[in-house]
């Protein structure tokens, strides 16, 4: 089954991108819709329209759909998705009425991270740590050729590590988690609390807002910093920090070979990456008398997402 | 090779442990010895007598010595040892020239949370963390069968995790790990806290401690705590409640289906386990979403680390 092609989808949270992708993880074609704002059928309608268009082209090819949430480990139900009304529910078997086909259900930073182990930055090692940095912090470990998805389907959700005390509330129940710290989401938090402060530093970001402090995001400050803002430089460098002393909690628990990060942030952000890299190798436990992980940029760029949920579905045996 | 005898040896702080295990992890014959302070090579005669004192009823058996620090993956080599002067040391073949015989190295948390797997309260399960709670944490991962020790032989260090930003100071160079919250020199400290404040809810705590802060310890706060002493309960339900924390943000990362706790700590202090296991259903990312992960104590007791050392040294390669 490994030379046929696949179809993979990823379910984001402003378009869908659907690919036909061959078993080198080469997209032969790719398809985008604007997803359908929060409406679950709506969504479902789009994936099912997807399949139908890019399935003429290969009639017996497996479908991997991934999407923000946690998929339960046979890849049949949603546990939970974040921004669609998914709860519980057993998303496969209603998919594959609809289009006809074998469909696995994956998480997307466990797909992203896949592809990078098959086809990208991580290609060849034994112990790989995939993160996807968005507007939060996905993540993903291969070990050994093995995806680990833990005991549930739920492993590999390092965002939220509690890293700060007491700190900032998460969306998952907490406070404190990482991806509070080192995300699009926390880079526009502290941007629009630079502009609430009156802060002379910000002039630029300010600007660029319109004077609006509700219209900075994660994307205009790292778009500014990128430009040589300095306010915004530092806001990336606070970000990457937070990144490595992640990163080396990581390593505590896992001793990865290979970091690798990828995702909107992680690709747009030079400065992120190489401060985090600097701030684990300073906060490794141990530093010293052990080696260090390689911390490196993704390859893949934006389809590492659709690449892996077509593998993952050519490899998933027929049966279940 | 499964059937033979194997001989287990766990170098403590205070005492070397040495015994006879057979196949299915019973401890046919069991010897202790004081540990000979800080010297590297008291400590390594002492394991060799250990060794000619019960190899003389099993002359094929395999050695396996587990001990505090990180073991290279092949276990040859000590990378570090925090109580000993073992830095970058290939103590094995030091050790299998004074004994004559196949000698395999690993870490002491290793060793136990293996025995806990094989034999004990993880028996069965597809993803277990074996904690050993003592003076510090210890950790152990075993996934599908497998003992995780990541790329380099130095995963699951999991008490380097750090919790709280900016927080105590930890030997490893960091500071706020999880150990220095949720271990026997956590209790001891905020013990020692306790009387240097002059606290009147110390009074037990102090009169046993002969009215010097010094004396105080983690164990005899944890003496005191199960004499019904309500300061020292207090501090216990302070510690289980950061070893709860450290446990959510562990099953964010692994999402395993068993974590056990053992260790003299551990073992000693149901009341610290009960809190920790309510504080981690408080504190799991997502909770209410996910299925729970059983939250037990260890079965196997002290013995565990030398059972696990000696299935390990039987089950290692014979050409290593």
């Amino acid at each position: 089954m490994e030379n046929e092609l696949a179809i993979g989808i990823d379910i984001g949270g402003t378009k869908i991108a659907a690919g036909l992708v061959d078993a080198e993880g080469r997209v032969v074609e790719e398809v985008r819709r604007a997803t359908p704002g929060h409406d679950a059928r709506a969504v479902e309608r789009t994936v099912a329209a997807l399949v139908a268009e890019l399935g003429a082209q290969a009639p017996g090819a497996a479908v991997g759909v991934g999407a923000a949430g946690w998929m339960d480990l046979s890849g049949s139900t949603v546990l939970f998705s974040p921004h669609l009304a998914w709860r519980n529910e057993p998303l496969r078997a209603r998919l594959e009425e609809m289009v006809g086909r074998r469909v696995l259900l994956c998480n997307d930073a466990d797909a992203a991270g896949w592809a990078e182990y098959r086809y990208g930055a991580a290609a060849g090692e034994s112990h790989a740590v995939v993160l996807t940095l968005g507007t939060g912090i996905g993540g993903a470990m291969v070990t050994d050729g093995v995806l680990q998805r833990g005991r549930f389907g739920v492993a590999g959700e390092f965002g939220h590590q509690t890293l700060v005390h007491e700190g900032h509330r998460c969306a998952c129940g907490n406070r404190g988690c990482w991806e509070q710290y080192a995300s699009g989401n926390a880079l526009g938090r502290e941007g629009r609390g630079l502009l609430a402060a009156g802060s002379p530093v910000a002039h630029a970001l300010r600007d660029a807002a319109g004077g609006n402090a509700d219209a900075v995001t994660g994307e205009l400050v790292t778009r500014l910093a990128a430009s040589g803002d300095a306010a915004c430089r530092d806001l990336l460098v606070d970000a990457g920090h937070w990144l490595g002393i992640g990163i080396a909690n990581l390593a505590a628990v896992l001793d990865p070979g290979i970091v690798v990060i990828g995702g909107g942030l992680g690709s747009a952000a030079p400065l992120l990456i190489d401060t985090a890299a600097d701030t684990y190798r300073r906060t490794l436990s141990g530093r010293s008398y052990r080696p260090f992980a390689r911390v490196v940029r993704a390859a893949l760029g934006p389809a590492a997402g659709l690449i892996g949920a077509a593998d993952l579905a050519r490899r998933a045996p027929a049966e279940d």
